[in-house]
Formats: C-alpha cells, structure tokens, sequence
C-alpha cells in the first residue's frame, strides 16, 4: 500500500472520530493550535528562512519571496486565523430541513462533514494553517499537499499542531502533510477515490487547471476570474470611477479584481479620459479597443487575447460597446463566471444584467472585489467556486459539509 | 469543431433563452411534448420494435429485453412523468438566503439553472423522458447520450418532442440526443468542459465507474448501493422480518434494495430461523457465515467478495455479529455509503446507528427501499446521489440547479 493510501486510512480513522466531536472541543483544539504556533515563532522562521534560501538560490525573487516569507507578524495572523474560525458557529449538526411523509416515516435532512478533504496549493505557507482550521472545524481530516518551496515551513506547522493535538488528546492524523513534493504525489492524490472524498485546489490558473483535468476524486474549482465592469449609459461617472479603480488596483493578484472594462458608446468620450487618468495615476495599463485608443494616448490596441486574458497584474482591457445586451454578450463570450459588475442608474439596465449575466457573483454598483468570504460574513473562506456543482462563489465552514437524511420509523415498508 | 462541441454549443444557446423562462411556459412545453409523445405511440411502438429485433439478434434476451420494450402503457407512463414535472414547483428564481452587509450592500442567494447538462445511460429508453423533462423544468438543456441498444426509440422519442419544442417556439436544441453510440462519443463527451456544466451517469455500476474514472466534467455519482439491514437484539423480530423481506424482495434489481443482513448474536439463534423461512418463501439465496450457516439448511458460505457485492438479485449476505458498533464497523467496511438501516427499539441504539452510519440515508424501523425522490416527495428523482459534493441522496429539481450572488450596491469599493 502506498504512503498515500496509508495516510488516506489514518485521515479517514481521524475524520471517524471527528465527524462526532462536538463544537467546544473542536474550538479548544483550535486554539491550542493557535497557541503552539505563537509558542513556536522562532522555529516556524527558521525553517522558513531555509526555504527563502532555496528560492533565491533557484532564481525565484519578488512576489513570489514576499509570498513565501513568514515573519512574526505573519505567523501571528495565522494564529489569529484559527482563533476566528474557533469562534464561528459549527455548521455540523444543523438540521437542514425536515418533515413527516404520509406513511409516517419522520425524514430529517442534517448537516455533516464530508470525511477526507485533500487540498493541494502552492507557495503561501500560511494556507496550511487556514486550511486546517476550516476543515477541522467543519469535522473533516485534512491531507495537505502544498508547493516544493514552501516544505520546510510547511513541515515545521504541520509538526507543530500536530504535537498540539496529540498533547491534549486529540488524534493528530486529522492533520497530514504530503512530504513529498514531486508531481507524482500530487498525481496520486488526484486519484485517490474511496480514500479523499473532495479535492481542493488552492493556486494559479495553472495548477487549477491539472487538478480538474486529471482527478478523478470529486473536486472543487477555485480561482479564475476574468472579471469586467460595464459602465453604463446611465452611470454615475465619478461612482463608475471609484468603482474601476478599485475593482483593478485594490489588490491586481487576486481572482476578484477587474481585468476588463466595457463601457456604453454614449458616455464613451467623456467617461474613457476620466477613467483613464484615474487609471495611469494607478499606473495602469490599458489595452484597449480602436475607440478606447483613440481616446487614450500610450494605450495599447488589444488583441483577442486580452479580452479572454486574467492579468492579475496592474493591466486593464477596454472596449466601448453598443449597450447592456452586447455587454452581457461579450461577458458569455469571455468571462469566467466569477464575479460581473454593472454600473448604472437605470432599473430596467441593472435587473437586466443580474438576470442574464451568468456568474458566482453579480454586482449593480459596487466593486468585484467583495466576492471574498470574509465580505460576505462566511467569517472565513477555504476558496472562491467558479464551477456550479455543490457551492458557488466564496466557500466557507458550510461549503466544506454535506448532508445525510436521518429517518425514524416504525416498521414501514414498500 | 466536433459534432458533439457543435452540440455543446447549440445547448449554450438553448440554456441561456430557457434560464430566463417563467414556469408557466415551461410547463406549457413539457404538457406539449406530453401529448406529442401520446399522438406518437406508433412511430414510438415501431422504432421500439426495431431495437428489440437487434437485440434478439445479438443474443440479448430476458430482463435487459424487458427493460428495452416499449408498449402504450410504457409511453402513456413517459408522458403522465412529464406531466408529474409540469405539476411540481419550479426551483428557479428561489432565493436561498439574502442579507444586508454592515457596508449596505445587499446580497441576495438565488436559485438558477446549471446550464447544459449531459446524461449518459443505458439501455431503458424512457429515460430519454424522463431525464428531458426534469432538466427543462429546472432551465437546462440537456444532451443526452443512451446506449446503442436503445437508439431508433430513443431517435424517435427525441424527434417527436423537438418536433412539439419547435413547432410551438421553443429553442428545441434544449433537447439533443448523440446518436453516435460508440465509446468515443461518451468519451468525448466526459471531457467536454466548458461546454457541459454536469454530466449525470445512469445506468450499471460499470458505467458509473466509468464515468467517475474519465470525466473531466463535474459529474454525480448515482447509484451502487450495497444497503445492509442491521437487527439489533431489542428488535421486535416480526417486524424486522417484514423490513428485511421488504428491502431485499421488493424490487431486488435497484440500488436502494437490501444486499446484506446484520443480526446481533443473542437474537441470531431466534430471528435467522424465522427471516430465512420467510426469504426461501421468496427463492432467496442466503450466503451466511459459519453462524448462520449452521442455523440455516442450504445456506451457502459467504466469502469476503459477498459482503461488498451489490447482487441486484435475489441473494443476500447475512452474518452475526457482537453489537452496533461492530455493525457500524461492518458498514464503514463494506457499505456504499447509501441507505443503511438499524431495526430496534433501543434508543440509545438508534441514535448511535443514525449519527455513526456515514451514508445518503439512514434507517431506524423502515425498509430501505425508501430512499427515492417520489417517496421523498421530490415529485421525481433524475437519480440517487452517492457522492458527499453537492447533493446526496434523491436528486429532484432542486438538485438540478446551482445558485448565484445578487449583490446590491450604491458604489461600495473596498
């Protein structure tokens, strides 16, 4: 049997116990996690300082460091993490619905874990934090396989909250690391039916893209947005700005900020100078249409590529359209069904576009950047859906539980 | 571009003018294709004719001609199915929760369509109904690929219902059977991301498996179930006889039937006696372990294989074990995680069995044969889900949608 599967057993004999344990006792295991990581500060940076020494070494700068680096003010946030999710009401155990069919048979539908979660990421040490939590309190063992560069940070959290629980009585193998970082364990896991009962992948465009094409154990889509804002004829400009502004440059890397800007042929020349000065102030680029161009000086014409393209970068498409309709066409046409936003005071134009644009998340005059599960009060969030199956948009303790129906009789039969 | 991208395409098209429907219409549609199948019966009874005489041909004989077979009742059965869907609750446009952000955003959770769904199944052709109207109803196309044995039936049948769709407005490519029946179109078909939202095995569990092993498209897992009835000593025997016989021999060939008997050791020299009479009554085969075989005469001796296997037949597992946590034991084992059921009148019992049994149902006191969207009061099921993601148990309308965010503004930014 493979190290996998053996790990697959000891996940599913954790989750056993788990899947019973009531909330005060899942909340005090996560602040003692919380605890043995802040009582740890110097051994988490130590064994990250090890894994920042292999990146430069193997050329890897910039961002990507930055992501990878732990300080104590990092570490202390990963602590505050656990904390928060400790203090966020347990989804296990609540009854969904429930009712008493014609025969008498009492049927309740209640809310349990899903067992084994596997989650698969990459670079950010502080995800192995996050992702215990979330499944640990929702009642699933977790198995974690982050990314090559970040294993010696990874192993020494792991090592630590693990020894937590076990301390204080709890069956660490709730907990597990994939040590081994080559492809192939990724690819096992994968296709670890009957031992993984959902597959999370936490990542680039990129990663995402192998797991879902390559598992055949259920999994959860996560992360690409191509995300646009269309502002209408009808907008407030100065609104639409704000709005523009801050869906592209809030923060450009996540999967919720703006990548495409459609705006209505009618305000086209008054509103494109605004939003473009505003834009380059942010030092934005944009690549936009022959309109938009010719608006625009320095802009730089778009090709086909653009209009389909996540830059998760300081980097905007724009185009001028005919109206709502060709908008919502051009968001069928290219949009990833993430997050969709129009700007207007119009009702008939707003009720339109939430109707018809198909995505996690529609918004009528606020920024994409609030699809996100703290936003929307989930408290926490594992992930952002963008497929349709089980949960859609931002996941959150709730997302990572499933059902079973309970039924009493009293000797029905067929 | 493939035929079946071609399909996928037109099926786009189709969903995006059907998610907008109002109930009224769809069910004006699913009442037309109702009738045109009744004005149909002959051209139905005729191409039905024509697969059947394949089938003899190829050597096919028995329940799987049986289930092939179409007559005026079998149809006047597919369209009183359509009209059940017409009758029930259209689950679109529900909104699921809804709330005000501390920033004044206002979101809503609102029930929508999938999209396109794809169904692959075998050979009983009044799936092709069945499965129609359940994704209409709820606002999806579906493409539908059956099996070879059932394809001029299942031509006609979609003929004559894209027939009514069209002549009466309706976008009929809603509707889009593959008649390409070879392996590659359902191959193709599992890797058609992008162009399926979620694919719907229905038929053996080898083409279940199948699916789950190739698809690179969501798909719920329907169907295998090796159910177990599990007797605990306080049982009231009469009854668990009744239940036993009910979910082993009522309609042993369906995934929600009995496979397999659990009887606590200090009721096994009582009750095996008494509920082994009542299954030869019934020509059922008993393969038991050492216990049961030395209280039953012409019991067959279970191997390790028996206590996995789904019969589907007239063939039970049966065995005598220690307590409830050695039958919960059992079950985690060898269950398929869909229906189990405890016979008691212990409560703390049941209660154990009911929150410690990982499974779609479970059973105090009734048969298992119960675990089905009619008897659910679903209306209608398009399957039984045994995976954790996004709906397990009878799926009926409802589990044929997904949900997106309304989100509400006034110019928030982050």
């Amino acid at each position: 049997m493979s190290e996998l599967k053996k790990m697959g057993e000891r996940a599913a004999e954790a989750s056993y116990g788990l899947s019973a344990m009531l909330a005060p006792e899942k909340n005090k295991a996560l602040r003692l996690a919380a605890e043995a990581l802040l009582n740890n500060k110097e051994s988490i940076i130590e064994a990250n300082r090890a894994d920042i020494e292999n990146a430069l070494a193997n050329g890897i700068k910039g961002a990507l460091i930055d992501r990878l680096t732990l300080d104590e003010k990092r570490i202390e946030g990963m602590a505050d993490g656990l904390l928060q999710v400790a203090s966020l009401p347990d989804p296990v155990g609540e009854t969904v619905e429930g009712k008493t069919l014609p025969n008498g048979l009492v049927i309740y539908k209640r809310r349990v874990p899903m067992g084994v979660i596997g989650i698969i990421y990459e670079a950010r040490p502080n995800v192995t934090a996050d992702a215990f939590g979330l499944c640990f309190k929702s009642g699933n063992a977790v198995i974690l396989r982050g990314g090559k560069e970040a294993i010696n940070s990874n192993k020494m959290i792991v090592d630590i909250m693990r020894k937590a629980l076990k301390e204080n009585g709890y069956n660490e193998d709730c907990l597990q690391l994939v040590e081994n970082t080559d492809r192939s364990s990724a690819e096992e896991m994968m296709r670890l039916n009957g031992y993984i009962d959902v597959l999370i992948p936490r990542g680039g465009a990129g990663l995402i893209r192998t797991v879902v094409e390559n598992s055949t154990v259920p999994v959860i889509e996560t992360g690409t947005g191509n995300c646009h804002v269309y502002v209408d004829k009808s907008a407030d400009l100065e609104s639409a700005v704000k709005i523009v502004i801050n869906a592209k440059t809030q923060r450009p890397g996540v999967c919720n900020a703006c990548e495409s800007l459609l705006v209505h042929k009618d305000i086209a020349d008054l509103f494109i100078p605004m939003v473009s000065e505003a834009l380059k102030e942010k030092d934005v680029e944009i690549r936009g249409d022959e309109k938009v161009c010719s608006l625009v000086s320095g802009s730089v014409k778009a090709d086909e590529t653009d209009w389909g393209c996540e830059f998760l970068d300081y980097i905007i498409s724009a185009r001028v359209i005919e109206n709502t309709d060709e908008a919502i066409a051009h968001i069928r046409r290219y949009g990833t069904k993430h997050s969709e936003c129009i700007v207007t005071e119009d009702y008939r134009e707003a009720q339109k576009f939430l109707d018809r644009v198909d995505a996690a998340a529609v918004y009528v005059n606020a920024s994409t950047r609030f699809t996100d599960g703290g936003e929307f009060g989930l408290g926490a969030e594992i992930g952002i859906s963008t497929q349709k199956l089980h949960a859609r948009g931002p996941m959150g303790l709730k997302e990572l539980t499933t059902t079973k129906y309970m039924i009493y009789g009293n000797g029905q039969i067929r």
